[in-house]
């Protein structure tokens, strides 16, 4: 298959690399960045272009992977390509595609970073169609990059990247956090890695629910109020000390 | 070498079973509740007491591993031992244990559950003592089991012990908010957890702070919003999503 690229960000460079892999060709690169189309094009042996009327119309696959507001403009400055338009995006319905006479959606739910290879043969890619030729089509074309393949509508999907919000944005950020509460004592990060994995590790076998260790679920009052005095000079973070730790014994009362 | 073990939870089976592992004999498991410590005591060869009375007082080791407020009433009853006494506790001082002429810290710096085995090797250990010479003893001893052994003193654990809280206790009820999201629409965790596993894995080596994605870091109001009126009828999770997304935007402002 030929596939145009829209977009050079984390998800389009792993995406175009993944279909790469599988043996499909990359005929162009757009960004509305001229300097990233360049870098992802030459990476996929792709050839850049600046203007979106200069994309190749029978290419077979369009694939949009840009910020979540910026789909439904490309989206209609591709009306007349013969191919199918696929977006990317966990948040944005399909019918923002509707300009478009074939089109569908094709979300890989995991966080890339440009810099960090991963196995994308386990990367959950959930697809939506409109009707059921392109919705076989998406899900073998899918099948060709994952092992991992869902259906899945737009509602779902936006609960989807919701619960990932929570999942990896959120929990990345109290990483950083706990990195914050190492700095001050010059004690390194190193240190919280074998934890942070095996607290990852854990939910792969077990629900959370049931792995939940900690002071707050052992209705420790008197760490809670210890923790709570370390992190009094420090709003934001006893805020959200507060806040989760209510959580855990609501959850768990 | 002997050892003795106060208490029979997560972190006393995983601590014994590491000693047992590298060679040393375990006499004793005392616990509150004599079936527990029946259980433990059968899985490592040793023999379950019921009162602390009746320790071994020529054990070389005495490790206290149970609940935070019992560790200073078992020190005081433990004054007599002629062995080393150690707590395995992140949040709480060494001097809790200063009714016995040797003592020290051995804080495992991870997450234990009874059912799920883990190479302890990786675990970091966090040693502290009052001397030089029962310092090195612990170091040793802890090499024996870890090839992550760090001095820490009590102010520097108490820190650690905060910062496990935010990075595992916190993420993991994350994770939990998470399936809740996801069982709503009927979705399975098994689709989210590639993702945990890759956010943790991330971490292992960037520093979090360069590797947070999601709408908070781009300031992405509109789906921000969005997520917001998903989460309206839950005001538990809408408060925790509103108050880690004020936090990230603000530490990336």
């Amino acid at each position: 298959m030929k596939l145009v690229c829209i977009g050079s960000g984390n998800v389009a460079t792993h995406m175009a690399q993944a279909f790469r892999s599988a043996g499909h060709e990359i005929l162009q690169v757009w960004s509305r960045d001229m300097d990233h189309a360049n870098v992802l094009a030459q990476k996929i042996g792709a050839v850049a272009i600046a203007d979106l009327e200069a994309v190749d119309v029978y290419a077979d696959l369009y694939l949009i992977s840009v910020k979540d507001d910026a789909i439904s403009d490309i989206a209609a400055k591709l009306k007349d390509v013969k191919g199918l338009v696929v977006h990317t995006s966990g948040s944005t319905d399909i019918s923002v595609l509707n300009a478009c006479s074939r089109y569908g959606v094709l979300y890989p739910l995991q966080t890339f970073s440009i810099a960090k290879a991963l196995d994308f043969s386990q990367v959950p890619l959930c697809v939506e169609a409109v009707n059921t030729f392109e919705l076989k089509c998406l899900k073998d074309l899918a099948r060709e990059l994952s092992t991992n393949v869902y259906e899945s509508n737009s509602e779902q999907r936006r609960s989807l990247h919701l619960a990932a919000v929570f999942a990896s944005n959120f929990s990345n950020h109290l990483y950083h956090l706990s990195n914050l509460i190492l700095n001050e004592q010059g004690l390194d990060f190193d240190m919280l890695k074998p934890l942070i994995m095996e607290t990852a590790a854990k939910v792969q076998q077990e629900i959370p629910l049931s792995v939940q260790t900690g002071p707050a679920v052992r209705q420790d009052e008197q760490t809670i109020q210890r923790h709570m005095a370390m992190l009094q000079s420090k709003p934001q973070l006893s805020e959200i000390y507060k806040i989760l730790s209510d959580s855990i014994k609501k959850t768990h009362s």
